[in-house]
């Protein structure tokens, strides 16, 4: 039970951080690149020896491949990784209308200049990269569990300072599915994207650890 | 009496970097974000072996709840907390006159978007995110000796990040007792927001990292 | 097989952060330097454990003439890391193409100010200094593994600050190559530079460690 | 001898790096406090274990005060961190040439706004705090070996951070001599300032550490 609410607690704070950075903040690249990456980072260290701090889905699905993760552990942390980032969206629209702040910007994830397609290229890429370096980082044989969770970090940082332009960099359903569900608007007929991508990314990384780097030996 | 002049020194350190940033290197949001947070994290490394380098009265409050600091202790730390902000906001008040510069600002926090409520709410909420990220990364049983200096430093970083503009993100009674004395004004009338506050989210994340997450075991 | 499989994705992880940052995040001069630098953190804490991570063929030539690694994994190796800048470059062009943008810029090295003989010195010192680190970072003797990955990565962040104006610090060959290829022009013409003073300053620096440091004692 | 050579070495990068990324990046305040503050952490990872990577007379003063260094390597370390800057100010000497820049800016340390006295007050303090943190985080019964590397770098971040427009924070006798010597003009009349301080500052912080916090027990 404990590690279910660890992952509410962890996506919670580090979808709050990244999108108060964005909307409260009003945060240059940057800082938005270091708060949503960070921002994992301190959920990892927080949280990260109660229930591993993923605090994504699409990062819970791959360690199941890679059977790391229970099945029954990997619903109940998805569920509660999708309910920790709705909670970080309700505090965030809790803290605009103290301040009187309009509600359409929850620091959602959208695409203008690509298709739906290209942006699920997109998305899909950066998921690969950023599930392969999670993988092999926290493996027994490869893994560097002091530095884990700012390698981590810093990984999301540098996606998001070639990307954000694109997508927003998601590479999370539930980081997409919180704002989404506040803001509206394309932002929820987009959310496909949003979930589907960071999938599929996820399972090209599961299986590149494993059969190619032999991580899971 | 060692450890009460480490946490004077301490908290001198961390705010004069903190403030200095803002009023003496008119410092961009990142830099006073990154300030006010590495100042932590490098008092955390300098004097943490010897008091544990809280520099923070709701951080010493909510140790003292969770059963970590004895109640003398906890009472003079939050002496020598006080003292040493204090000592930081006159080492300013020196620096500003050798600069022939206006004694107006010392990087008081204020708000003036908000309510007095609202400054309350959103304290509060800050105050609880850094001191239960405080007490898991430092507890026995979760914690990472070796990192927590860095990840408590960041994790007041990006809360600087969102919160900047609302209140200046203070999350502790003396960074605000400090310049509110020197500087005057409504950063004294509101003063009891930052004061109070903090020790309420210290009090909750005190509660919630022990009896939800059992960090005291 | 994995090792030289390694390289080829941690050249093209690096590469694609770094250009992607230049071209597609269109980054400000610390963003860039970031991204290049910490993008080889990333790298190394990835995949270091397989391959050393070196990402660079002047960084395993130095590695061979200081007998670290054997003639056969060398040439391998450095194969291997050009193939994995021009994938990278691929990638970056498939992106371009998604989101319909101009594909001119690839983040490729060259100069303007300089002549080709100011920027071969300029190239070969910040090499040297680069690839000196990296020895003394790595070595038995010396070394600190826990850290490496971030003070080799620091080291290129520190040294694009100085000389991003200058020739964009390529300090790599195949960071050179890939881009290079899909850009053209002067960059293809120049490359000669990008591709020799990065050996002579490994050289130097395989050298200066062994003999003077003695850092393979 | 090999000691020697690498405070020779470790305080050319440094000094390098610090002030190319003023000169030759023309930097942001943000970019410069990381130059100097990492270029010092690299230099402590990259040569610390040979000779403890001082790279500052002022610290090997401090050292030698409190008995960490011999008389001896006191004189030969400052000799070489002296030389070290100079030969940094060569090199920026020599690019500046190559990129037909001219010769006037050095990233030398000097005041406008401030008196000789109130200069010498704020490098004296600045200089105190500095080495201080460095004496703590490096003594055997408080330091933290893996991390002090990147703890004394950002220390010096932090200080520009808040004084860059104020002196420049040297805290290095080293560092302002070298610059100064290719600079000339005010940098040279007022260089005294910029050796003296820092040396007050170095035996206040030795004695501080020493007898207030038995750093050396």
């Amino acid at each position: 039970m404990k590690k279910y609410l660890a992952e509410f607690f962890g996506t919670m704070f580090f979808v709050f951080i990244g999108t108060g950075t964005v909307v409260l903040g009003k945060g240059s690249p940057l800082m938005i690149a270091l708060a949503f990456g960070l921002g994992i980072s301190i959920s990892a260290y927080a949280i990260g020896s109660i229930s591993g701090a993923m605090v994504n889905p699409a990062v819970s699905l791959a360690m199941y491949i890679n059977k790391r993760l229970s099945l029954t552990d990997t619903l109940w942390y998805i569920v509660a990784e999708i309910l920790g980032a709705i909670a970080a969206s309700g505090l965030l629209d809790l803290f605009l209308g103290l301040d009187k702040l309009p509600k359409t910007n929850f620091g959602q994830n959208d695409f203008t200049t690509l298709s739906a397609g290209g942006a699920f290229v997109v998305e899909t890429v950066f998921s690969f990269l950023f599930i392969f370096v999670i993988l092999m980082v926290t493996s027994e044989k490869y893994g560097n569990s002091q530095m884990a969770g700012f390698v981590i970090g810093l990984t999301l940082t540098l996606l998001i300072l070639v990307g954000l332009k694109l997508t927003g960099v998601s590479v999370n359903p539930a980081r997409s599915i919180g704002p989404a569900l506040f803001a509206g608007g394309t932002a929820l007929s987009h959310l496909w994207v949003f979930i589907l991508a960071p999938c599929v990314g996820g399972i090209l990384a599961a299986w590149c650890s494993k059969f190619l780097f032999g991580s899971e030996d």
